[in-house]
């Protein structure tokens, strides 16, 4: 066993020795999702507020709409969430880098095979913070998939503060 | 503001108040990364063990690994993650239908506009659990973007004890 399974394994050991909440319906109660970046730094329960069985979290890198639209379908069309929540942070990784880059370092580092089976994979970075956050709601209000009485809203975390706010 | 939204900012400002983990490094310092469910009934950083700025955390609907391939492979090629986990979990909501009962749900809810902006998307539910955990390390393991030296391991999450164990 690894380090990390390791630390898994003996975590949980004590999370499930208190746990208390087995008997928690499967659809979200709060009837909402949170789309959000899988970076390291962001515990969206905690920051976000979201208790046990409230909420479906979506993360990915850049915390990407297109990425999260097979999981928003399910989320509302299957298990009843009516509202959505697309939270971009600071500081994140997609705004370092462009397609190209990622293309470049996948050639070179896990050569003709990877590129083969990636074809034109978009790593989908982006450039500016708000509007990707804007591009990205836009996108979901734009989507067929999404009905229109599913509210959408665009928010940022700041990484260095643990805040949250609005994007217009 | 909606009652969603309220919830969201009056949670994270008293987050924020006692914030003081601001200078995390981008990268996650403990080199993992964890593909999980969305469900509402998982909290990863609890149940999981994983400290702020330890892992990436990707989630979607069924914990499912092609879905993740795209973070994946910037968390590992562009941030240095070099273990993955793969954790699905019981009573998953992937469990319950067929491909062709999402795209008929989509059909008779959202009409003819989804049905051709989605095309044949495949929503990726998996009848068997277990087995759905060794397909997705199988993926993975045989996928050309994660180089051999990435560790893989497959997991399942008890939603109703909050107990991990290992698949082999």
């Amino acid at each position: 066993m690894t380090v990390i399974q390791n630390n898994l394994t003996e975590k949980n050991k004590q999370y499930a020795s208190t746990f208390t909440k087995g008997d928690l319906a499967l659809p979200p109660a709060k009837k909402y999702a949170v789309v959000t970046c899988m970076d390291a730094r962001i515990d969206p329960a905690a920051a976000y507020g979201i208790d046990l069985g409230d909420a479906h979290v979506i993360r990915n890198a850049g915390g990407n709409a297109k990425d999260a639209l097979r999981s928003l379908i399910i989320s509302e069309q299957l298990l009843g969430t009516k509202e959505i929540l697309l939270i971009k942070h600071t500081g994140c990784g997609m705004l370092t880098f462009k397609n190209e880059d990622a293309h470049t370092v996948v050639q070179k580092q896990l050569g003709d095979a990877a590129v083969k089976e990636l074809g034109g994979l978009d790593f989908q970075p982006f450039p500016d913070l708000e509007q990707g956050v804007r591009d990205d709601v836009a996108f979901l209000n734009n989507s067929a998939a999404i009905p229109d009485d599913v509210a959408v809203s665009g928010w940022v975390y700041e990484v260095e503060t643990g805040k949250v706010r609005a994007v217009n």
